[in-house]
């Protein structure tokens, strides 16, 4: 499997990508959300999980049919990183 | 306190308010978390604890500072259940 992202941590079996991230105000969470829907369907990858309130996004990414993690979620989760470590303002 | 609305279970101590909503397919789900953010940005009250996944939608409302669950509460949950009961198509 190539690298893990940054931030992620693969968890149980069969394996899933887990991230959590902070935010200083719901309008942020907020534009998180709206900008990860539109990766989510980018990718053709539905969110499989995820908890969110004011200002923390939990998001787990499943495999899918092959039962392994693949490119698709890797890179997903890349896109992911990229939209939060966005430079502010 | 007012009656819980339908389908709203309250839970735990201090109280709050939980039901899940599900869907048949993830572009419904989409639209509805899209109109629950509108609703809550009316109502003033951020969402407090949301899980989501592909076909369903978990909300968690939480008292605020009066540690009661009061009409604020009550009327957002009433006004989700409308979003989500709305006729189709």
């Amino acid at each position: 499997m190539a690298d893990i992202p940054a931030g992620w941590e693969a968890r149980g079996k069969p394996p899933t990508l887990f991230r959590r991230f902070s935010f200083e105000r719901y309008s942020e969470t907020r534009a998180f959300l709206d900008a990860l829907a539109v990766l989510s369907e980018e990718a053709g990858l539905h969110p499989q999980n995820i908890n969110f309130a004011s200002t923390y996004v939990n998001i787990t990414l499943e495999p899918g049919e092959s039962g392994e993690l693949g490119e698709a979620e890797l890179g997903l989760a890349e896109r992911i990183n990229a939209q939060y470590s966005r430079p502010k303002g």
